[in-house]
């Protein structure tokens, strides 16, 4: 049995395991997509305190990788299914096997939403990403749709007139969600048209060198139908708290879907903790991630110390 | 009138200023002692996530100091006295005059705390220290005591002995409240002696060269009289919150004199913000007091574009 098992090796896992490593607590991070999370697929974050010029989302991601094996965490590629309570801890199960720790750190953070229209799933991948980073180099000179308004839509549209010739963003709302710089940043973009009050309807393919590529994006912009043609789709609609494994554990969450902890950062089943853009509260920045995973870490230190405490007077 | 103020120029603070600033939000941080806060003055920060081999605290400042101002946040070094209620915001007395501003964010952090004890104030600076790296190294191959048996104390008697040659630890309980670690690598240190059960009641000071100097320090170990012949004495008995400032300001604190906050990081009155090591629950560690700047900086932008469209409505 592990001292220690964090869901998700992002920022949040990261650093707690900075912290519980090396206070030799024996520390196993699981991770079903990619080392570093959200960040390490962030072409250039500004904003993490202490690189003065922004450092590349993947090389902080290295970074953070390489504090927490330096004090002996353990990265494992796994996808935990379930969490279920055991006698003296809990019982994990995942793809490739079973494990067992006496605390859990709940930090996957969130995934992109999907729109849910026709051809989304059927061109995800290739013509529709959620991924300017990993995606946009692919639309050299191409035209592009982004759909959302909000600081990610903003920020990867932004990103994406590296490369596209043109971006036609479809906005639902009648105004921006981002912040004033970025939004200033678009408007004085000329490769960048912001559509207002436009619904994102369906994703129409067609073909190119025999191959099935997007065409065109059908939209309703304010009330009449409207065509936009395009050679990919980046959708930037908000992220869902990945929660999914904590079915039947008991964990409490809130209304929208993230996880609910104490002030130490505990949920309501004692020795789950939860850090990170997973919790109820989250600000969905590194910075907070990297913190609350150093709080967390913390509070897990202690818990385990009590959990040793009682055993031996059980003993 | 700034939009926002920040007391105190540590990492809570420049965290914070990073993204006020970046977001073109008038930020002004006041800081009466050292730039970069205790950051500053500890050797090396082993577990700040991003930097894998640890990085010089002097050296993580001057970083979290450069990324704030390259976004334009503004450094002054000037003490604040007092924080008043004004219409639309909020003034503050300084030693050198006055400022006005929409919000403050308190990021104070804490201080040393004192013995209390004859010779302590006599001899401050000159024979009884707060900081190992600032004043360790007067303590070439002689001998020292250092009181307390925290974290604190043992990571710093450690750096100690790189100077001292003979290092007596002074705890007042029966055992350490630092980590594993620490405590194995004091235990196993032969230039360290650690007296439990022992309260240090005087220092004593002599002359070397026509110099007064710290010769002895008075204890009481296990109920009996004992003399700790010594060069220096440095005191890592523990850290008090810096909230003198918010006297007559309605903030109010918890029963250790920490601020209290509600889960946006805003204290019960309006407008005032507070993160890092001046809040109530804060656990002292730099990742934490920089995720809890970004997170009060989400918090401050808020509430500044609830200002600005509350002073709109008003004309």
């Amino acid at each position: 049995m592990h001292d220690v098992i964090m869901i998700g090796a992002g920022p949040t896992s990261m650093a707690a395991a900075v912290y519980t490593a090396r206070e030799d607590i024996d520390t196993v991070l699981l991770e079903k997509g990619v080392i570093g999370g959200l960040a390490a697929i962030t072409d250039k974050v500004d904003n993490y305190p202490g690189f003065p010029e922004g450092i590349e989302g993947a090389e902080l991601a290295d970074k953070l990788q390489k504090q927490a094996e330096r004090f002996g965490a353990k990265i494992e590629l796994d996808e935990v299914q379930s969490v279920e309570k055991i006698d003296g801890g809990f019982k994990l199960k995942t793809a490739i096997g079973e494990h067992e720790a006496k605390a859990i750190l709940v930090g996957t953070g969130s995934e992109w939403k999907k729109l849910g229209i026709p051809g989304e799933k059927e061109f995800y991948g290739r013509g529709v990403h959620n991924c300017a980073t990993c995606d946009g180099a692919f639309y050299r000179d191409k035209k592009l749709v982004v759909v959302g308004g909000g600081n990610s839509s903003a920020q990867e549209a932004l990103f994406l007139t590296k490369f596209a010739s043109h971006i036609d963003i479809l906005i639902r709302g009648d105004k921006w969600k981002a912040s004033e710089v970025l939004v200033e940043e678009v408007s004085k973009n000329d490769k960048i048209a912001v559509h207002f009050n436009t619904t994102t309807d369906e994703i129409i393919g067609g073909e190119e060198d025999g191959l099935p590529k997007v065409v065109n994006v059908k939209a309703t912009k304010e009330g009449k139908a409207t065509d936009f043609e395009t050679d990919g789709v980046f959708v930037f609609i908000g992220l869902k708290p990945v929660t999914y494994f904590l079915d039947g554990s008991g964990v409490e969450l809130d209304d929208y879907g993230f996880v609910k902890t104490d002030d130490k950062l505990m949920t309501n089943v004692p020795g789950i903790f939860c850090a990170g853009d997973v919790r109820s509260g989250a600000t969905m920045q590194i910075a907070s991630a990297v913190g609350e995973g150093a709080s967390a870490a913390l509070s897990i230190r202690e818990y385990l110390e009590n959990y040793d405490r009682e055993m031996k007077s059980e003993v």
